[in-house]
């Protein structure tokens, strides 16, 4: 856990499943993360100490997984001068993730969360990935470049649909 | 704030419009009360220090209002071993108050929060006068007649009308 | 059905399955329980009954458990000068889950139940044993030593992932 | 209170204001009403005595209003053999109205109530006429009557609307 | 179809599932039933010579089921004096029900709807039963003792699970 | 009304307030209008009536607005071959508009109703011009202008806006 | 793709399983299509030139179908002069739909999209083809035929389920 | 519009009211922006103009709102590098929110927007400032000294509250 500079937390260890995107996709931008559980209701003093110390070990993101009424990204939110990263997770005690989202979402002046899309812990890695590259073109460019292998997928896909005719395409 | 036994807490001060009935009620109970503006996004230290305290300073319950993404009662919740009654609030950042609701309600096994209904902080203290009459006859007799007092409101209403009849009845 | 604290009542008996996660927690801490069927809507007598006696024979807390159009805790509350807490069931005829809670939080002013989360008859029983707690030390060292039991947990896990790193560790 | 053949009744007074609509339509089509208040929260017992007597003191249908966790029609519906027409009421400490709804509407198997819309008393009282018009020839023609002036009503407006054109008519 | 006192009637054939309970329920109650198809959008006319003729063939009552934009139970009671009883079937191209319920149960004033749960078939049999029953003491009669078997029902199942205990009770 | 090429109709005279904007915008694009109160819970016959005449007298596109539980919209697509657009109104009948919007959009397979915005008669308007400007190059070539007028609105405003600064700006 | 009439376009490949329906009921008209991928997020160049273009090479109508935040259809709208059907699609990363629909139906004054219900690419199709049998007389022939058939189909059914009775019948 | 690191566009210049909050914020850092209205509805081509050359003229984040159908949010972030932030606008064509809230924050993998509270306008240029406080030690430490400010201000205000009583204290 030396040089990461996205810390990526999480509610739960069943969380997992869905926020090791964010780990993966950040790893292909080559950036280093660590990854590990902070629960805010049963270990408050844990997520306390991680959020207190992210900024002083040199952590520049923090990306925070969880579910049903998700106080842990706001809470850190709330002890860290970093931009933190909110993904509302659908985990199997929320309803539908509405409690997820909302919980997340709607924190009051002074305090914000950038919230991704229920259980979007990928895009949760891409938008850590876009704020260090705000400040460092490398990255920007792997960005842009990202972004431009994500065209050319869809244009394989179109041209491909458009000769076989859509009766004969699997995707 | 010597003898409390309920300890009153909100995210702002302008949720005490809301939270005042809770003290209100508690008082006709003949209940001490502290009431207090504790914000776990702009203080969280001090939420840490009222939460860890609050049973050695010889509270029997919490109650917490709060409105939005509201971690008040359930941060609270994960620091004591009272039981904590969260008041959802409709504040003026809040969407028709089910943020509110579901960031109090749907906490996660093992950190209950006894949650009332939107802005009902006066059930919430007549929940907390039920608590300590659960062990206090005395009180839980206050709380009967409180019902009686109830019953017999609307039976004055009933007759009332009835007598009036429907067109003619003011309520 | 002596020495109950506690009585975990339920709609119908298909409610059990979630139900019984409250008598079991509540025996872990060693309060008593008495279970059973209670219908609103099938036998109102009965639960008139039930609600009217609870008292005098020593129950302390009801924990009452209903889905869909949920009138169980609340009708049991109105009938009781003890604290009900509401359990809203996910049940087969449910709106994912609507239905229950707000039939169940949405008491109005005079009659509050203690609602906890869709499905959360564990938090039920430990919020039972958190008001028993209230006035009984014992009770609530039990409490404290549960939640230092859930932060060991986590942390366990949390160490757990550390170590082996998000790619190898499996919940 | 004599002879009465639709019992109306609203969780609170400040209900009338909405369920006065449902006694006017009766009163239209020559139905006697009686009009009263039975809480469901606060008068449990008044609510058994009020529905276990509507059958014996002739009442033919039982129009039941309330708002919140309404808890009223469901109730009254399982103390009664009667149909019971339940009006959701959007009252001050209801969510938009979905609470009154959804817990008058989702009623579980063998105890049904008719549900009509939001603050739908006027609609109550003729769903209440069309009730005792299934079996009284007199009362089906007076409400084919009143579907004929509404009728009537409507060709009315548009034949306005159409020579007056839609920028000179004021509805 | 000679001596019918109920109409069942659905928009599509695929609501049959749920729509067979009405008239089953009816059956036990010993009242007549017709069962057919009869869709707004796909056979208009027929739905309006069915329902203006209802009435006429002795018909007491209209069950109608529909799901999604579901105009069938209102587009009948807009056509018949009689009472109209709407099921909100949960179909396939249903949200979650929510556009059922609401495209059934939200009619405007002059034109009711009596509305019952979510896929609340068996209860709408039983309403209409009960309209029936509102001047028929025999069926009113038989409403009271299903109510009965279904508190006997309740009785038995509580009574065995206190004497089992609800470790080794099963449902 | 006799070279009309579409007619908006509507469920209320009192939805006229919303419904003239898709008058106003179709004069403006130079296109003959009929606007009449057409109300499918009221007047079926007057409806089906409407619906099947639509064609043959030489309407091309049918605009139907409607509140709460709105099947104007849906009846009307049953009963022509037209092209039926749909407007969802926020009446005073309506919960925050859901009723309208589902029952107008969620229309079963064979029967497709255009839905546009709640409240969104204007833009129903527009559509309705785009689709008879489907195979009339000259209201094409109108509705190309008509956006460029809105392009060149929001260019005006956001120069504005540039060169006074956000603080002395006003909208 | 020389002659197509109406453009079929999806945010992705995974969503050709929905909108095949569009182009295949569009083949029973006799109407070319052309189906494509086009991704508003991930090509939007593509996008740009699909929607500036679709009027010049002959299209009449383009139907676009999209899940999750659905900025697809109202895109394309905003580019070109003709009408745009929306298709709300149920995707994986989708909140039962109510994102898709919000995205597509709620466009701002001046910008229609004409929405359909979720998942309703069959629709689509069919309001496509009324949209060009708006000025077709064949076309509109074609969907009076087809109509025409559905009605068949469901008096076949209900013929069917009236002969066999409920008990017997199979949908 | 020479040095501004943050771009704040809005959809329509009626969003200017919430809107400007950001950049008052941000001004508080010392941040410098640039404000403008750019409409992805009314002027695409603008959009795509503004987002492509956004990187190259030094901008470090976007911020953008919108309202309704918000679409603005999502295509500025696939056509730049740079970290967006989204403020769902409770625009007056709005369902309270709910569509704003959806089409900006539930975007598909690969394309993330930073979504932050309805209207939650000031917090958007708080979370830019954290963005670029990530690499700046000296903004990030502007951002530790107003987080001090709110816990001073919170801690000031309790005191008042706790001296005064809470009969006395106005907010």
């Amino acid at each position: 856990m030396g040089n990461a500079q996205v810390g990526i937390i999480m509610g739960s260890d069943s969380d997992l499943r869905v926020m090791a995107e964010a780990a993966k996709i950040l790893e292909e931008f080559g950036i280093e993360t660590e990854v590990t559980v902070v629960s805010a209701h049963r270990t408050p003093e844990r997520m306390v100490e991680y959020s207190t110390n992210a900024d002083k070990k040199g952590l520049k993101v923090i990306i925070a997984g969880a579910g049903g009424a998700a106080h842990l990204p706001g809470m850190v939110a709330s002890l860290t001068p970093l931009p933190v990263i909110g993904v509302p997770i659908k985990s199997s005690n929320s309803i539908d993730g509405w409690d997820s989202i909302l919980s997340i979402l709607q924190m009051p002046g002074g305090v914000p969360v950038a919230t991704v899309a229920l259980d979007g812990a990928k895009n949760a890695g891409i938008l850590a990935a876009q704020i260090i590259g705000s400040s460092d073109v490398e990255i920007r460019n792997k960005i842009s470049a990202y972004k431009e292998s994500l065209r050319e997928s869809v244009l394989r896909k179109a041209s491909n649909l458009e000769n076989k005719g859509y009766k004969d395409y699997t995707p």
